[in-house]
C-alpha cells in the first residue's frame, strides 16, 4: 500500500496498459500546491477539471471522492505538490471513445510529490527566461485545457539544461508569445497588465485566473490579447505564474533586464491576501 | 502471465503510474497488420519508430528484442493487429525529460489485438467518408510522427457513430485537407496521384509510403502538396490507406460519389505484389 499515489482509490503505482491516457493522452490533469496538509485553490482546480471533462466528453469523477483522496495523501505534508490525472479509462484499440452506454469508467489518479526546491530568489529577485525554439500548435478545440497531450512542452523544456534559466517562453506558429513551458505570462506596460489570449493554444492557469481577478479588484487595467517578443522588449515589468510557483518576476529575457516593478509587487501582495482568505474559508468550512 | 501483451518483456497488463507516456503522451506507437503469425512491413515500422525516437530524444529499444516479443505474441494468429508503444519511461513530475546520464529506460509495450471486422465491401466497393469539424493543429516539430498526443483524432472520431461512415476527414487550421482520423488520403486527378504534404501536421503512414513507391514504380505521376476540399470535389478517384486496412477506395464524400477508378485498382494490385515480395523475403531470411 503506497502512501503517495491512489489509482481509482487504491494505493497502487500501476495503471492498466489499456488506459487511453497512455495510448492517446486522452485525459486531463491538475497540479496543486499543498500547504499545511491542504490542497490550495481546490474549488478552482475542480472547476477547470470539470470543464475539461465536459469538453473532452469524459465523465467527471465525483469531486468529493477526489477531495477525500487528495486529503488522505496530503494530510501529513506541510508543503507538497498534488497532481490529479483523469483519463477516459481503459479501452480497446482505436481512437473512437467507448460508446457512452458501455463506456468504461474514467481512471482517476491522485499523487503527491515533494515540494520543488526552487531557489527563494526566483520569487524575490526574479528569474531568467529564455525563448524556446519549439512552438505551440494552434487548435481552438484543445486550447486552454490542461490535457495530457504535452509533447510540445516536453520538447521545449528539453531545449536547455542551464540551471540559471528557470523557464522557457513558447511562441505559437504565428510568432505570438503564448506562455512559459509550465507557466502563464504577464507583462506590464504603462500601468496596464497584459497577458496572451489562450483561445488557440496554451493552458488557462488557475494562478493566471487569480491574478487577473486580483488586478481587476485593485483597479489595474487588464488586457488579454496578442503579444509579440517586441511587446516584451518594451515591457516595464514581466512575470510568470503557476499554481506551485505562484508569481515569479522576470529579471532577464535575452539581452533585456527588468526590475521587480510596482504592479508585480502589488499583484503578489494581492495574491497572498486572496490565498489567505481562501485558507480561512476552507478552515471555516472544514470546521463547520 | 498474459498472452496478448508484454510490458518490457513481462506478460503483465499494467504500467507504472509514473510513466511519461501517461502523463504527457511522451512516446510513440506503431500499428502493424499480422498475417500468418508475421507482423507485416516490420522493417518499415521499425525505421519509422527509430526516426520518431531520434526526434523526441528517446532511446530506441533494440529492434531484435521488439521483434522477438512481437513474434512471441503473434505466432499463433492467422490475422491480428500488433501495436507497439515506446515511451520515455517513468519520470518525476515536470515536463523536463530525465537527464541522459540518469535517465530511466524507455518503456516498451507490445500488444496483439483481434483483427477488426471491417466489411469486405470497404476494400472492394469503397467507403463513405465524412468531413470532421475537429481540426488538426500545425506543428512541424511533431508533424509526420506517430506520437502519443492523439486528442485531435479522438475528438474527431467521437463526432459520428453512424456505422455507414467508415472514416472522417481532417483539415488543418488553414482549411487544407490533411488525412483521415486513422488513415492517409490520396486522390487521382487527370492521371496524377496527389496526397497532402505532412510537414506541418498528420502522420506519415507506412502504407502511404508504400503506395507512393508503388506509384513511382508504375510510372504514375505523383504530387505531394496542399489539397483543399475543392480538390476532392474535382477528383476522379479518392482512396485512404493505413497499415491494417491497406487501401480503401472512397465511394462517397458529402454529396459527391466516386467510382473505384483504374489508378486505385492498379495501386492496390501493386501493393499486393510488394507485400507478397516482402513476405517471400521475410520467409527467406527466416529460413536462412
Amino acid at each position: 500500500m503506497r502512501r503517495d499515489v491512489l489509482v481509482n482509490g487504491s494505493g497502487v503505482d500501476q495503471v492498466a496498459v489499456a488506459d487511453r491516457g497512455l495510448h492517446y493522452g486522452d485525459g486531463l490533469f491538475e497540479t496543486l500546491a499543498v500547504l499545511d496538509g491542504q490542497p490550495r485553490l481546490w474549488q478552482r482546480h475542480v472547476t477547470r477539471l470539470r470543464e475539461g471533462c465536459a469538453r473532452l466528453g469524459i465523465a467527471m469523477p465525483d469531486p468529493s471522492i477526489l477531495y477525500d483522496e487528495a486529503r488522505a495523501l496530503c494530510r501529513e505534508h506541510a508543503r507538497a505538490v498534488l497532481k490529479i490525472i483523469v483519463t477516459r479509462g481503459a479501452g480497446g484499440r482505436g481512437y473512437r471513445p467507448p460508446i457512452r452506454a458501455q463506456h468504461s469508467a474514467p481512471t482517476r489518479i491522485v499523487a503527491v510529490y515533494p515540494w520543488p526546491d526552487y531557489p527563494a530568489a526566483y520569487a524575490e529577485e526574479g528569474i531568467a527566461l529564455r525563448v524556446c525554439r519549439t512552438r505551440l500548435g494552434c487548435n481552438p478545440a484543445l486550447a486552454g485545457m490542461k490535457h495530457l497531450n504535452r509533447l510540445e512542452q516536453v520538447l521545449a523544456r528539453a531545449e536547455w539544461d542551464d540551471p540559471a534559466i528557470a523557464e522557457g517562453l513558447m511562441l505559437d506558429q504565428r510568432e505570438r508569445v503564448i506562455a512559459g513551458t509550465m507557466s502563464n505570462l504577464f507583462l506590464v506596460r504603462e500601468g496596464r497588465l497584459l497577458t496572451p489570449r489562450l483561445d488557440e493554444c496554451g493552458v488557462a492557469g488557475i494562478m493566471r485566473g487569480l491574478i487577473l481577478e486580483s488586478a481587476v479588484q485593485q483597479g489595474i487595467a487588464v488586457e488579454i490579447g496578442d503579444l509579440s517578443l517586441e511587446c516584451l522588449r518594451l515591457a516595464d515589468e514581466i512575470f510568470v505564474s503557476n499554481s506551485v510557483a505562484g508569481l515569479w518576476p522576470v529579471r532577464r529575457l535575452a539581452q533585456m533586464t527588468y526590475a521587480v516593478g510596482p504592479l508585480t509587487s502589488a499583484l503578489r501582495t494581492g495574491l497572498m491576501a486572496v490565498q489567505r482568505q481562501e485558507m480561512a474559508d476552507s478552515a471555516d468550512s472544514s470546521n463547520g
